[in-house]
């Protein structure tokens, strides 16, 4: 008998019938002898829809309040399921964040994870009831409620594994597993038997949307088996774990990041300092700035160019408008008409030429590329918006069709 | 200065206008230099589509899960008050049952008040903060949440005041106060100035329906003042106080209550036993009988009719029909087509006649009285519901319109 962890998303219980298909797993988990602790988001549009209603009210309405709101959508969720879990004559218990003992940060709406103190889970898995967590919420120390975060709920999932030393963590989500590339784009992208924490984690960081990153990272930390699996299609998913032996590829996937903008700061002094400044005033407002690419210094003068999350333009040009003008740049320019493309794998460490495959790649379908940006285990260029889901076919042609 | 309670209910909140228009009662009364702490109801129909979407899973589910479905209602709306209250610039902090200090038994949906702990409460207000609380639900000895039942919050409201000695409780409502009779019914139906709690008590159970009668039988235990009022009309309401002195009238009110049914048991045998054991199997289901009425006994049967509250006609019905055939009674006969006409007095006490004023209007309105109840300060009359309203507005016209 093992501690399974199953977490579902918004989606999965999107209405009643979702609700029993969730339930029904569990269940079947549950009758072949495991203990069994289920993490659920709000159904479907529900955070949204709160949302709505809040910012009807008052679209300046503190964090703490905020999360007050939303934090109600994983209560009906969590009641919703147990009763369906009781409609099929199994013993159940749902519990929210503060009485699971998710203790997070005070920061509202982006609330980290301290500790989970999971002595009423043990209780209640003792009294051999499947457990039900409301996900993406906690308490802080001051005892309000807080938030993680959007797709805090991976993150809540992980975390009782680790609390718990669950045997595997499964997050169950509307795709099969991690493919090499999005299966709605590439037809003939394929389902991975396994992949590194690392690999996953430059998935999600570049748009895979499969996990949410903080999750990942989490169970790299505590050495959680997580499993990327269907809540639709019973069937083996895609494992997560420190190495990934079953599988000697170049690379695992192909992922696009449409979600993302270029900020180009025109004729900034070509003096020392004048970057720094500029990026710790972007860091201040936590926010992540990935490809960066600087001109050669000509006149004096340089341009500096780097993306950040599309959601992120209006608050960067707020703090970045005087800068500019006081160091007598020239302009700031934004184009949110671009994406993402990043190629991911453990194999490219030991590989040469790689990144020149995909260029090759790219020049083969005519795509132009902005900029480019490495590690050790991924290669992102950015390109036209129009030119993305052309990228990523070729790419995955050149990787795993050729 | 000094702590004021208010109380808002569920059509109070039930769209972004209303509360808006709540936040501004609270902070005109917080303006004027008074603590404030706000109960609150979920917002309009919350509840029932809660309750529907429960039942749509599992009509049978647990109590416990129930409780934690419809808690969720009131989180929203102490969440969307706040959020007004800090749009209008004022400092505010919302509350649910557990941390606003709500311990209650651990019967689910229809939980009691053991106490109220307002550490957290009173050390907000010390913060100088409005405190907007989550009404109907609170927190068992074994954490769970639960909720008080239907009209909990203003039980809610008053323990809060109690348990902090507030210096007045204000119960905001969709009517002015409490007034002689039903104003949508009788046009001449007046406002009362104040009543007293015996009053407001006997008005509440026989279904005025302005007070739910646990939060008033709290207020008479803890001697909390309360007041009855708009929340759309700024106009004093109706005090409830110990004595009511201002007014010297024979009779308060006149009430109706459809919600009831009367079930009649034929050929009871007549002997001592059989209808004290056939009312303990009605109350050990925790259903009020009201009005009694036994035939004299012939030929050694007695008939026995009762009424008791037209929800729970069924579940009379399941308790008492095996134990009806056991005793060879011959038949168990059940009529929801009665409606209980009250008048309630405390005058009553000292003035003799007033039963028989109640007959007489009845009388000269050709209405026929099925059974008769009387206590020291109401007496209630049980007729066919068709006549209802023709009863009120006769008796009305004969205590305060002649």
């Amino acid at each position: 008998m093992s501690l399974i962890v199953q977490k579902f998303g918004g989606s999965s219980v999107a209405n009643a019938d979702r609700v029993f298909n969730v339930a029904k797993i569990v269940t079947d988990t549950y009758a072949q002898g495991h203990d069994v602790v289920v993490v659920v988001s709000a159904q479907g549009d529900t955070t949204d829809d709160l949302i709505a209603k809040g910012q009807e009210i008052n679209p300046n309405a503190s964090k703490r309040e905020r999360d007050m709101l939303v934090a109600a959508g994983e209560q009906v969720s969590i009641a919703l399921l147990a009763m369906a879990i009781e409609k099929l004559g199994y013993p159940v218990v749902s519990l929210l964040g503060w009485q699971a003992g998710f203790q997070t940060s005070s920061a509202h709406t982006s609330a980290r994870i301290r500790r989970v103190v999971p002595n009423r889970i043990r209780k209640e898995l003792d009294k051999k009831r499947i457990v039900v967590v409301a996900g993406f919420q906690g308490v802080s120390r001051y005892d309000d409620v807080t938030t993680l975060g959007r797709g805090g709920s991976d993150t809540s999932a992980v975390a009782i594994a680790a609390a718990m030393h669950a045997d595997l963590c499964q997050i169950f989500t509307d795709v099969e597993g991690v493919y090499t590339a999005d299966p709605r784009l590439v037809a003939n992208a394929r389902k991975l038997k396994d992949i590194s924490y690392d690999e996953m984690l430059e998935l999600a960081t570049l748009g895979a949307q499969v996990l949410n990153n903080r999750s990942v990272e989490m169970a790299k930390k505590y050495n959680i088996e997580l499993e990327v699996l269907s809540s639709l299609v019973r069937a083996p998913g895609t494992i997560v774990k420190e190495k990934s032996k079953m599988e000697k590829m170049l690379i695992s996937g192909v992922a696009k990041d449409t979600d993302v903008a270029r900020i180009s700061v025109i004729g900034v002094p070509d003096e020392p300092g004048f970057a720094f400044k500029m990026f710790s005033k972007v860091s201040a407002k936590n926010i992540n700035v990935d490809i960066i690419l600087q001109s050669i210094g000509r006149d004096g003068k340089k341009d500096i160019s780097f993306t950040v999350p599309a959601d992120k333009v209006d608050e960067v040009k707020a703090c970045l408008t005087d800068y500019v003008e006081n160091i007598g740049a020239k302009d700031l320019l934004v184009s949110t008409d671009v994406a993402k493309i990043s190629i991911v794998g453990a194999g490219m460490e030991s590989h040469a030429g790689v990144a020149t495959k995909m260029f090759e790649a790219l020049y083969d379908a005519q795509i132009n590329i902005q900029m480019i940006a490495t590690s050790e285990i991924k290669v992102s260029v950015l390109i036209n918006k129009k030119d993305a889901d052309r990228a990523v076919t070729a790419i995955h042609e050149k990787f795993f069709e050729e």
